[in-house]
């Protein structure tokens, strides 16, 4: 039998230490091939280039694994790997390790979940997966076990249609076990820092920090993190607000 | 009474035609000042700007709306302005008029709409408005009535907590009504296209064709364009497939 097709991508460069490590842990699960950003592309998003060229570059491979760089986002690697590069199409597709939790809201800014929520369009499973630990010669092989568990159940049971998974692992050496967990919910603070540069000009830097609004409520993500727990997010692409459609029929006389 | 606070934004830019033409529509309803790129944002999704800096450059007046061009993502363009040019919290955040739909899953690549999502986040009431209509110099008037009805209506009720409105508009001078929708399904096919550069070398643009899964389901934005409605749909934040959480439970034993 054929082995399967496993995409990896992330949104932290082709060379990223979490990309080679996450690579190492299932390159005995399918043929492996890895399509990433030619370098860091955090807080990407779903972002595509639409109005210049993307440019794709073969790499040396990581072991057997074919590895592409690419000069685009996230989501384009995803486009252009199954769109062209790939012979057939992917069973799986892996985002990650990202260096750095994409849990709560932050999925909306995410590459790594970006790459996910491609996946889940074009209805291939999907597992992004990020950790709380931002350093960038981070050491993930804690979550080697966990992590070859669970891809090697999306292997083999699939996921629902267009659903794909949200992964995150606190900063830790051990964890307490695998929680199902929805969505925590949150904002940022003090997110502008004004600047001055050397010719007197003003100028901004993106920054801030994440406040949860989720307080003690143990089935988000959030508090998963917090408490020592590996959070699996269950995630899909639709935004609707069902509870707030009569609402706004009502006031908008619709 | 102090006159409400309205920012607008876009993705096209704060020259686009859409902006201006929003900006005129509104611009009695309060007190408007008008943030946006200082070009084309398409497909930015709700990227952020992390690497490099921010710059900000006050440019004439549009009547009495104050008018920002700032060099980051829509996103970038809220952020500075909440966090550091307006004087007072916004009471409505508009984004648009954008020149082409973002109807169904293109929500999640859009950057009209990522503005009404990062006002979600900061809980406040936002609407992105977009047409079918793609040409530049599109002429949005006949949507001037409706655009009215609906700031009004939020601007007197406000909106559920964390929910904001993806409203579009079909390519066409008069509508059958307002739809309440939920977020169509669809993909995008033939989205690589590979070209060869004058040195022979290869690159691709991403392209493609939109298609809709929804088949013949009149509850979706997308049925609601092709059917000549103005189709809401009330969109939020949590991403959460609640449907499959007891499946992923089983299936990672958790």
């Amino acid at each position: 039998m054929e082995k399967p097709l496993i995409l990896i991508s992330n949104d932290d460069g082709y060379a990223a230490s979490g990309i080679r490590q996450l690579t190492d842990m299932i390159r005995d699960l399918g043929e492996v091939v890895v399509v990433a950003p030619d370098g860091g592309r955090s807080g990407a998003s779903m972002a595509f280039t639409g109005t210049t060229p993307v440019r794709v570059h073969r790499m040396a491979n990581d072991g057997e694994a074919k590895v592409y760089a690419c000069s685009g986002t996230p989501c384009d690697c995803i486009k252009v790997a199954v769109g062209q590069l790939l012979n057939r199409r992917p069973d799986l597709i892996l985002a990650g390790i990202n260096h750095g939790d994409n849990a709560a809201i932050n999925v909306h800014y995410s590459g790594t979940m970006a790459i996910a929520l491609e996946a889940a369009m074009k209805q291939i499973p999907a597992i992004g997966f990020s950790s709380c630990k931002l350093s960038v010669d981070a050491d993930f092989s804690a979550l080697r076990p966990t992590v070859r568990q669970m891809v090697t159940a999306v292997l083999e049971h699939g996921l629902p249609p267009r659903v794909c998974l949200n992964v995150n692992y606190p900063d830790a050496e051990t964890f307490k076990g695998i929680r199902i967990c929805r969505m925590g919910l949150g904002d940022w603070v003090n997110e502008v820092e004004p600047r001055t540069d050397p010719r007197g000009r003003g100028y901004y830097w993106m920054a801030g920090n994440f406040v949860s609004h989720d307080g003690h409520d143990d089935e988000t993500d959030t508090w998963a993190l917090h408490n020592g727990y590996i959070a699996v997010t269950p995630s899909h692409l639709d935004l609707t607000a069902y509870s707030a459609m009569p609402r706004i029929a009502e006031m908008f006389g619709a």
